[in-house]
């Protein structure tokens, strides 16, 4: 894409591109798992990235999780921490609003509105945080699930594949 | 994406590819528009498709509105009406559930649950109507918003491109 990049997404420009990289999941009610990661961060001129990411078994391949959505920066602030939205649909049946802050290459988002379809799994929230270094995307989700109070579920680790836009 | 379809999609299995088209929009809140659209499902082997389209202004080329999520089937027929839900996010700050049915190449949606961020505009739900035929696919939308009832607010009709998978 080409669109000169909207003025409010430069806090968020270093978000844009294609990471690719590693994590493992765990949760009290499951075995640990470890996948490989693509996330890519995209925008089309307006102040909003869209984003999208996808897991696959480290050892076969196949598709694992899968997330799409939109990140809205709702704050126009030269400096300090800004105001974003994420927007979020996930194949198991969950359209989700997150709502936090971006500062200084820290995202914190924290589920505030989760819509299950009528057979999805019965998860009640999530939290992200995003940390951004140089070439290196780092991020933990924290998940409140059924009986299960907001427990770590997922790290993993990315590298910036190429830049994007 | 080279997968074998799950069975789950076969009644679902005409819509893959990429749809290219047009549309008109109008409402009782805004002046009515024009639009071009293109739209794509894709799978991975699970039992759902994956959905995005975007629309653009047909004069300047640029980008309008996008809608990214799943289209899970999740009854397993091999005759007659699948169930089916729609976990989609809108960049307007909208993350929504719809739900119901696909039937011999005509697939009704309506919302279930809708997911607001803190500035997102007052969508109170969608209704929706896919309608397959060969190779063009038409669909309408309805929706209410703040203080106007369910209304009919889209129509676009859409050319396959290429199959898709």
């Amino acid at each position: 894409m080409t669109a000169d990049l909207h003025p409010a997404l430069r806090p968020a420009a270093h978000l844009l591109g294609t990471w690719v990289g590693e994590g493992a999941g765990d949760y009290p009610t499951i075995e640990p798992f470890r996948y490989t990661e693509q996330i890519t961060f995209g925008h089309v001129g307006k102040p909003f990235l869209a984003y999208a990411q996808r897991t696959a078994h480290p050892d076969t391949g196949l598709p694992m999780h899968a997330e799409t959505g939109y990140l809205r920066v709702v704050s126009d602030a030269s400096a300090g921490p800004v105001a974003v939205e994420l927007v979020l649909a996930h194949p198991t049946g969950i359209a989700e609003i997150e709502e936090g802050h971006l500062d200084d290459g820290v995202l914190d988002l924290r589920t505030t509105t989760v819509g299950l379809t009528a057979t999805a799994k019965p998860v009640r929230s999530l939290r992200r945080r995003f940390v951004l270094a140089d070439d290196e995307l780092t991020y933990d989700v924290w998940m409140a699930h059924a009986d299960t109070p907001e427990t770590h579920h997922l790290r993993a680790t990315l590298r910036r594949q190429r830049p994007g836009g």
